[in-house]
């Protein structure tokens, strides 16, 4: 079998952009997840606002920085994405950011779905942050991945 | 006193990026920390790589997505960034990141030491994942700030 | 028959980048038009110069501005263009611009033509508005697109 | 009196980016406008969307597009915006854009209120093209700019 | 035969980003080399850093700028690239940079490595530049292509 | 005297953006200069061409490209340029770059006139090497700057 390796590197121990070239183009999907902690106070506060919810700000930032993933980590493929969505689960406890992302490719998308995560909760704590210092960005995993050599994963226990 | 509001509404409770052509240019700094879980294996597998250190790359990743701050967060006001740093704490589950950030401008640059943390780690993540599916992103958030009129800001206790 | 909607909305009423994984990857092209209206004098002053004609750089503006079309309109898939051409047409009133875009994909690049055709217009108004502040843009709109389910449109009348 | 000559040329007639550097910084303004035409059934449709109004998609989008002014337009200079607003005005044969823009800088922000303007119409149709062919951009032109050596400009008369 | 023309040009003597829509979808490579020569003293620091090896943020530089050809070259085709490798080889005078692009695609990719050779070069002058001002660039020139119509291009003599 | 040292480096030796917020906002400026290397046909094909001559697109390209380098060179600072200029001598061997820069801020331009410069080199090997692939770039080295505390360097002979 063999041996996990760092991604990226080749046998001489030298990064690269990893040759896909020889790979299948299948359909490969990720979902991402991550959390924004916040005090009741400011949960309180965002559905008070008239216009321009800040949740729908979160998620045209995490659907344009899913675009830029290339640009952002260094060593991943371009990717033509065929679909991102990003959705909010509100708890007592703060925002729960869930991310799907698909594309029809030789690689996978994990690194779409949890840059736009990032993202979105980066974006999140940028128009709360005003309301109170204690909010923080917990938790950014990989909740599942379909397609590839390395077919499904999925993460055994959601937080 | 001012009631603490959502950032970026005006009164009409419609987002802008707001007008801080009347605020002073001062010195401001910010420091944001993220930390990336791993098995003992994974940091074990981190110092056998000859050439290009997995941190090496995450620390150039950082310092780029700093300087795109404002491409990546709708609302944040363009900066020209006096100095970003990105250093690395390893320990036996994982590696703490520390970004810190200054500028000689209107508005303060935490968005930017945030954002350099979120990318730095993700693109550690990126480097790993192939060793094990376990490792996440935990915790992402603003250690101090100073400058600006809201003045320093300094987080109870690190995590 | 099903009724147009807003695009890039499911059925929650949540906007996402549509999935559009099962479309075919077919030849789809666009065309879109601009008018920059301008006062005699300034189409007169345009060809007195005699190195890099304002319409040659608006044309490789407008070109350039075409691949950064997903970076822009939130909701647009990432294309791979196979042409883009910027031509222009000068009358009495103005410069007429006519974009010509072409991709083999899974979804059209109507939003590629006109943003193409929106930036020449910005150019062309860079270029020339310290001559008369009486320059605007005029009209951009779609003039053709085929390819893709929804098959070929022309519009009924140019200008 | 100094004729006023199509912009960025020298005086051998060849384009750059002008040189700016002893030129006061000054606080600058400029607002732009543009109008998409819609038929009254798209117009109706727009407030139907539960989460994700196509305009607050827009704002952003225009805001955005106001930070990346310097890279679409070749011969803009970079500026850091102090202020950018998009506000909409809704009326029974479209949705007008008014974006105001501010710097405090060595050269005015016409062009990133253009841009932005021009940026959010195309947002709009992008987002409501699919009800209806007519919708169309009708007019992006300036409306006001003050500051810098050339001092206040007002349009005559509003569309 | 066909005479060879300048690139980009369509017969009206116009250019655009020409039409490669009928082109075959086929494996091409392309390898780029670039120069930077130093004086002894220079090469003899490159090795006394201690962390963050001056060529291993100019690898990562030369990758991340393959990434973005079609935005620095204005009529180049935006490509998915599969693979980019950037190799160094040390002697008395200086450093050699060797780049490998791969693409599966309806063009080629002899821009990209020879951007991301430039742009690797460029760095590596940046991180030097301190220590002595006779570092400099010399040469970069295309050392091979394979695939597409016009077949496999080899340099006769390394330089 | 401090030895010099390698660029981008503290103490630790690790790199980082420097920290440049003591340092004064004064005028600096920086000439670079490219040259590509061209067979007498490929020169006598250049003026050739009726509309959009190569050398204009090298110029916006290389303009272009001057506002990127903080996006392109990792541990360069952002800089609002306040001129860039690109100008071209054509003689019998190619086509001589020469690219100026200015800024007024607290670090230099040297890396925007060799990136533009470049880049400018680039782009006229991309328009011209389908009629020949003897072309190539030879030379890219910083020719003169003046501002910052290293005060003025003038390059003993250009090439």
């Amino acid at each position: 079998m063999k041996k996990p390796q760092l991604s990226h590197y080749n046998k001489a121990g030298t990064v690269s952009m990893v040759d896909v070239s020889a790979k299948a183009v299948t359909n490969r999907s990720a979902t991402a997840r991550a959390f924004v902690s916040m005090p009741p106070d400011v949960i309180a506060a965002l559905p008070q606002n008239k216009k321009g919810d800040p949740l729908e700000i979160a998620r045209i930032a995490g659907i344009s920085a899913a675009k830029k993933t290339s640009e952002l980590i260094p060593l991943c493929h371009q990717l033509p994405l065929s679909h991102v969505a990003v959705e909010f689960r509100q708890d007592k406890a703060g925002i729960e950011i869930t991310v799907s992302a698909r594309t029809v490719a030789q690689t996978g998308v994990e690194m779409e779905a949890m840059t736009a995560a990032a993202v979105a909760a980066l974006t999140i704590y940028d128009m709360t942050k005003a309301l109170n210092k204690a909010i923080e960005i917990r938790e950014i995993h990989l909740v599942e991945k379909t397609g590839g050599k390395s077919g499904t994963f999925r993460r055994k226990s959601a937080k």
